[in-house]
């Protein structure tokens, strides 16, 4: 490429800011409508997307990627069914923007009100899913900001492809193309100017992926950072679990899928109950196919367990194996995930509902279930049509951020002359 | 000192998030039973307050402080009572904490709560304003949230005996000591180590102060900022604005208090409409004391004035000086904010509420006045009780920063033992 990093990347930024502008003050309707005309694109291209999924397959495997990365990356014909499905779901979704958030009027006369309006522009950087170029795009367009794309090197053909859909969609709804950029080169210098030196025309941030790359945003940006850290999520059996709830439970969250940040990661249970439940448990874990390492009480309850080490309570595994410590109480059990979690997602397995007030109360992470599984830690299972990740961070949005968490808002307040005595 | 900066910040770090965790499960009767001792404390102890100011004010007028600074430094028996009623005030709001933001049920039985928690550990980074160190650490004891306070080096003795008060308050009422806590060292490199390496123990850093002080927090931070930049307000005399209007908006947003954020510094004004709303407007300024500096076609209606350069649309006074320009229409005033302004608070004087309307849709400002001073820009005037600052920012807050402002929140979902398919 003929021009330097920051030359492309201020560039993209400065139109982005322009497109934002007008993004901003455009109707629901219109936006709406550049959604359904990408979903649209993107099944009448499905060949193309295909066969450009098919130059990142081809690479992916001579770099011999790992067959979870593979499947990751890989695209056909239900997959991309389901992106264009998935832009129609959002907008369906009602208009973020404009809502009134809060109103009230002083004792001088003013009324005030809160409303919703666009970040601006938004940042994010994914790593090689391609379906995440359309379903971020289809939020931060609903939402009305313009977004930079930087998806993952191993998913750069499947993702332009994609662009190329959402960019007509765009057009056709009579908007600027530059609403949906995607960073147009592999280098990762980019990602490092776009998290340092774009402060101008990118007001949010979004990583999406693992830890590294979290770690390198945190590090590096000079921008807000709408967080997405790790996923150790916990399942606590409290000593009024029910047993069959409990092997119901925690087979779901750990084994339904392993790989989502919302997949538990440690099975904590209380001393009181532990002969009670995690025979049962633990065997039915073992059948789904789970890998479990135990301390040195749940090696005696369930011989042969692997043991497990300091190392397993802090590790986010996204694969069919589970931690299992036995604790005091609730108290022990709180602390515990106080101490090793990462502040996603926790689940309380009680009949006891004071137990499960109390776990609400003193548990300080994003997203807290009493009776139900970790896996649904997601958007769509909160109701909120689509999400771009999980927050784990504690300012502007925590736990799952969709379209109304891509929202600021501004204060409009109606006077007839007040002036402050 | 004997210990490092790395080694007292991360003990006051350490301190910090433990007093945070009780805090957090506290009572808002407690925390108001704290704001009310801590207040009794700062009326008890006022004589020994003034002492410590006086110590303040002999370094600052040695070291030959503006009159301006001497005075925003200055401590007398009327401002510790005003301090004193603020933590009052602030004690009677509403609790911000456990309020549920939002709730719903999911076709699957699941029933979604948003619940209001603390941030945590917040960062609070201000000048030589003796009041804020009751103001902010008030309103964070509301909230919930431990405090690190760092105000500038010229009012260290007066903020060290009101942060005396505010412990003694925290103690009588069975809170930590450590939920407010200053920086022991008037080192500017306890700064630095604040803004860069302690992620860890702070949530999120509040600066409040002029603009060195915001652009090095930008720069130099490592942890999440809710930002307060300054405020190059605007007052808009739209061609359908009443002449008598304009003159006592434009005098009251300009000369009520100068040296405040809301403060308007430049005013804009319709072609159509400049004869015959400038001479009313610039001479009740001039009377009241304002320096006007003019575009071409101002000095044209309005004789005598001094010429604006460029610099003067993007300089915040402070001052009794006002920059004024004539404009084609409302469209390019709209432009002319979006150029030039900081996104603080605007006015627009209009009869006409369609204008009025426009302006609202279309100036992306935090603040948004129609026929109002732009001095209402204020967290008391809001109604919110007290306010931290006025955030220019588009994450988390934006405008006012109250006790409201200061939270998160968390999900807690009660379910009845459902997996997800």
């Amino acid at each position: 490429m003929a021009d330097s990093i920051p030359q492309v990347m201020d560039a993209l930024g400065r139109r982005a800011r322009s497109a934002a502008r007008r993004l901003a003050m455009s109707g629901g309707g219109v936006r709406n409508a550049a959604l359904h005309a990408a979903s649209a694109e993107l099944r009448s291209r499905s060949d193309e997307i295909i066969a450009a999924n098919d130059v990142d397959m081809r690479a992916a495997r001579e770099r011999k990627l790992s067959a979870a990365m593979l499947d990751r990356l890989m695209l056909d014909q239900d997959r991309i069914e389901a992106m264009a499905a998935g832009l129609e779901a959002i907008a369906a979704l009602p208009d973020p923007l404009g809502r009134v958030l809060a109103e009230w009027q002083r004792p001088n006369g003013l009324a005030i009100q809160r409303v919703a309006v666009p970040l601006g522009v938004i940042g994010i950087i994914y790593e090689s899913r391609p379906n995440v170029t359309a379903d971020a795009a289809g939020l931060c367009v609903k939402s009305g900001n313009a977004v930079i794309l930087r998806g993952g090197s191993e998913s750069f053909h499947s993702s332009r492809a994609i662009h190329a859909c959402l960019v007509t969609g765009l057009q056709k709804a009579g908007l600027p193309a530059e609403c949906v950029q995607m960073v147009p080169t592999t280098d990762r210098a980019a990602v490092g100017y776009l998290l340092s030196s774009m402060a101008q025309w990118v007001d949010v941030v979004v990583p999406r992926g693992g830890k590294n790359l979290i770690r390198r945003v945190q590090e590096e940006a000079r921008v807000p950072v709408i967080g997405h850290l790790e996923g150790i999520c916990h399942v606590y059996l409290h000593e009024a679990a029910d047993a069959a709830m409990a092997a119901e439970i925690a087979v779901n969250a750990k084994m339904r899928r392993t790989g989502i940040c919302g997949a538990a990661e440690t099975l904590l249970v209380d001393r009181a109950a532990a002969g009670r439940l995690l025979p049962g448990v633990l065997s039915a874990l073992s059948e789904a196919g789970c890998e479990i390492r135990g301390d040195s009480e749940v090696v005696a309850v369930y011989p042969g367990t692997r043991p497990a080490s300091e190392d397993d309570w802090g590790t986010e595994y996204l694969d069919a194996i589970i931690s299992v410590r036995v604790v005091d109480d609730i108290d022990a059990a709180i602390r515990h995930i106080g101490e090793y979690g990462s502040g996603h997602t926790e689940c309380i397995v009680t009949d006891d509902d004071d137990a499960a007030e109390q776990f609400f109360r003193d548990v300080d992470s994003a997203i807290l279930l009493h009776n139900a599984s970790t896996q649904f830690a997601d958007g769509g299972e909160f109701g909120m049509g689509a999400e771009i990740g999980i927050a784990t961070g504690r300012i502007h949005a925590r736990g799952p951020v969709g379209a109304e968490q891509l929202t600021s808002y501004k204060y409009v307040v109606r006077g007839s002359g007040q002036t402050r005595p």
